[in-house]
């Protein structure tokens, strides 16, 4: 089977349209999907960016604002601007990756709902915690085993295996020879490929 | 009949695939179409950056033309990275806002095609002189008019307006009720939008 490595960042705004289409589309594909959940600031810090660039290049944040709210119009589905932004995603990306397969995607897409869909807090861990109890998997000891040194070694790690790879935005679709297909209009485009339909 | 501006830039990747697929996918949604061409330079300028950012931002630009090379192979077209990168576009923008119609169009798609089909150095002017005499325009002609301080004036004007409707970079399809969609991967949205199909 075909395969593809689906990465995304909590804080990114183009991540939630994408990890709501991102399943049924690989599905149509035949191509077996890996969630990484990873985090944009190093790779922005290496830009020398402290702040999302929707923050620092406002013409661009205004953009960005348009284009999302329009986007998740055309998909029928709830958009709120998150206060502040970009949201603090370390708790959210560290439980994410405590995380295995289905509930890993399930709880990462309950994340966004929240995030981008209802206006919450994703720095809030007992809004994490609920979340992980709607999903079926134990809230504390997830909590506990994502904030273990092994787990923060393994999301530094993936922050550095992004940037190898040149990514440099989310979402992006890592194929297995080594394509980047950057953003949520491109998921279709890196999904194909990663099919062999290219 | 529904209509829709195109903004383009002639330094501008992207807009190399998006003028060679524009025109059909205009037609195609009833879609009366103005080429607007303009200079990203002082936009640029007014976020702080004096370079294209995929110079100044290096992993971007490594994005870039690996994405760029995708999908003129994807569409059959050649693609070569002129030198230097990005070109003096100054000429060929006058020269472009100096004709009209179907005339500005059919050179405008020419200018890219030798840039970025054949590596062409566009601020060569008797390079856009003979790309002039193919289009059946007056070379001579249309370059002193393209230079004269009415036109001059002109284009800076085009620029202004291009920054007060929210223009971030080209390609950019801006619709009758000042919707802006950027991006070649982004011209079926927006001409959806022109059409009324949304």
């Amino acid at each position: 089977m075909a395969g593809a490595e689906f990465w995304y960042e909590f804080a990114s705004t183009y991540s939630y349209p994408a990890v709501l289409r991102v399943g049924a589309l690989a599905e149509a594909r035949g191509v077996s999907l890996v969630w990484r959940p990873f985090l944009l600031g190093p790779i922005f810090a290496a830009q020398g960016w402290r702040d999302s660039p929707f923050n620092i290049y406002p013409a661009k944040g205004r953009y960005m604002w348009r284009d999302v709210a329009r986007t998740c119009e055309a998909m029928g589905v709830p958009f709120r601007r998150p206060e502040p932004f970009p949201q603090p995603s370390l708790l959210a990306a560290r439980v994410a990756l405590a995380l295995q397969g289905e509930a890993r995607a399930a709880f990462s897409r309950d994340v966004y709902m929240a995030e981008f869909g209802r206006g919450l807090s994703i720095a809030d861990r007992a809004m994490l915690a609920s979340l992980l109890a709607a999903c079926n998997v134990d809230p504390e000891a997830t909590l506990a085993r994502a904030e273990s040194d092994a787990n923060k070694a393994a999301l530094k790690a993936e922050c550095a295996r992004a940037a190898e790879i040149g990514i440099v935005g989310a979402p992006s679709i890592v194929t297995g020879d080594g394509e980047v297909f950057w953003g949520n209009d491109r998921l279709e485009q890196g999904l194909d490929w990663a099919s062999g339909r290219h």
